[in-house]
């Protein structure tokens, strides 16, 4: 098996000499530009391990990789324009270079393309791959659709917004691993578990990183920390918190978050005060455990040599390896 | 077989059944709000005739019908985005009604549900239909851009248009009928000539209609006739006009196509008379002729039944038949 960097870089290669700009130019040249962008390249290399480890060359995975990896992306074009972002792994965002029209095409186009890079698989396998990938990306629509309603919403639940994470993020790292798996002819239950494994995994890496946005280590988390909470994002932590404070509390944190002042280093401040003292903080951390601890546990149940686990198990640890 | 209203009676029905709203509702509000507006559902209507023609029971092809419908409502919302069009059937547009963030999300749900509803048939099947689905899809896409690149582009050729309009318009109806006979079981001599059939008569239509926007009957056509013009959209009329007229006429056109008048009746006028006096006029009824004849001529070479053909030739007169 590879190591990861070889992973990516092998994705990588595969992408550049594939993905080209054709005509109509202006349709083909966004989708090449956010494409060759780069990133962590997370998802494809997924569907590349899972291949290997399920015993098949990861060279046939490539096709699912891009289409996973070409899907990830058009869903960050349609979420800039949504999200009104300017900048996207430090370069100016599709339709902030172009136009929202653009944005909107070029996206659907990557959409389409994805599907299209399935039909390299043999009738079964893709209708396999197309079938998962087309329940994952309506989940990931609705998951889009919670996190905007939830802005204008005051009565989020926990249960509530674990889903938005899981749909808007988790699922597709689960899809990645099943396709390696549907790639390599994998049993039932081994799809199931891989799957399973990957979207728990999603999820507590999603509660970690809005514990970070909080706690987080301004030199190692990478954003500027705060940034939730000025905002006024209901995550994990701010839910659990008004769960768990005492009245007064609560009614502050409310408060709090219905205010954007100019300066925000003090409500940066009060509010994580709360995050602690209501024991938020703590219970947060349980959570992101938890939900790291049950995807191990799937891990080590699957019907695979320990051998060909360590670099799924690898790869978990070092996502959630991140320092607080 | 069923007359053309009673195919689209047993759609709609079909349609109002499986498309309800759901969780969450701002996403599939927009989507049920579109889809119940009706329309001519020309497309689907083409689907179960096809798959009746050739020897399908029609109710096997309903699920690849409402794909089809949802594709092109799919592509409407996107593209009133894009045009700023707040009206469509005399209705609200779903980003005026709602917003664009609401018109990008729910159209791209819609694309991906198209894809859901062929799950609904077998792994060989199901990779012909999604098939022909992606590249038509592509296609369509494609055709967008270029309509949209041809609005600054003076070099726009009468090829460039034909191609335009074939991919936005044409292959939809192309492939609607072939996805009939798909669903039938048909070889693949019958589904290329039902598909170049409704290719053929798509890209006639389109022709005609680019015609009666200036020349047709204000009582018939629908439309205000002469917006167009008033557009300054290089239609084929346009382009002939160009090709065919005499110098000092061309440039004369071309200054006409440059300006934005306040009142439009006198450009309208002056265009529809170098349309005339060029003989590009003429031409163009020439050419939506001549598709028009090869569509037929392709229809009588299909090995069906003349009774099978029927309905198909007349579903073509019908649709050619708008009167000038």
């Amino acid at each position: 098996m590879l190591s990861i960097s070889q992973y990516r870089e092998a994705f990588s290669e595969y992408l550049e000499a594939k993905i080209k700009v054709r005509e109509p130019e202006n349709l083909y040249e966004p989708m090449v530009y956010i494409l060759s962008q780069g990133g962590k390249r997370l998802r494809p290399v997924l569907v590349l391990m899972a291949a290997e480890i399920f015993n098949s060359d990861y060279r046939k995975a490539l096709d699912a990789a891009l289409a996973i990896e070409m899907f990830h992306n058009f869903s960050l074009v349609h979420d800039d324009i949504m999200d009104d972002a300017p900048i996207r792994r430090g370069k100016e965002t599709v339709h902030e270079k172009w136009d929202i029209n653009t944005g909107i095409l070029s996206g659907d186009a990557m959409l389409i393309n994805a599907y299209q890079l399935f039909e390299n698989y043999e009738g079964e396998i893709f209708k396999e791959l197309a079938q998962l990938f087309t329940k994952t990306a309506i989940q990931v629509c609705e998951g889009q659709q919670y996190d905007i309603d939830f802005e204008t919403r005051d009565d989020v639940s926990i249960e509530d917004y674990l889903r938005m994470i899981e749909y808007k993020t988790a699922v597709l790292v689960g899809a990645s691993l099943q396709m390696g798996a549907i790639v390599a002819g994998e049993n039932k239950e081994c799809k199931e578990a891989v799957y399973q494994y990957g979207r728990l995994l999603g999820i507590a890496f999603q509660l970690q990183d809005d514990y970070l946005d909080a706690f987080g280590d301004p030199e190692t988390f990478g954003k500027q920390p705060g940034g939730d909470i000025i905002e006024n994002k209901k995550t994990f932590l701010y839910l659990k918190a008004l769960e768990t404070s005492v009245k007064g509390e609560a009614n502050q944190l409310a408060h709090l978050y219905s205010i954007n002042p100019g300066e925000h280093s003090e409500k940066v401040e009060a509010v994580k005060n709360i995050f602690e003292s209501s024991g938020a903080a703590g219970l947060t951390r349980r959570e992101i455990e938890k939900y790291t601890h049950k995807a191990f546990e799937i891990l080590e149940k699957i019907n695979i040599s320990p051998s060909k686990k360590e670099p799924l198990k690898k790869f978990g640890q070092s996502l959630m390896e991140r320092q607080v």
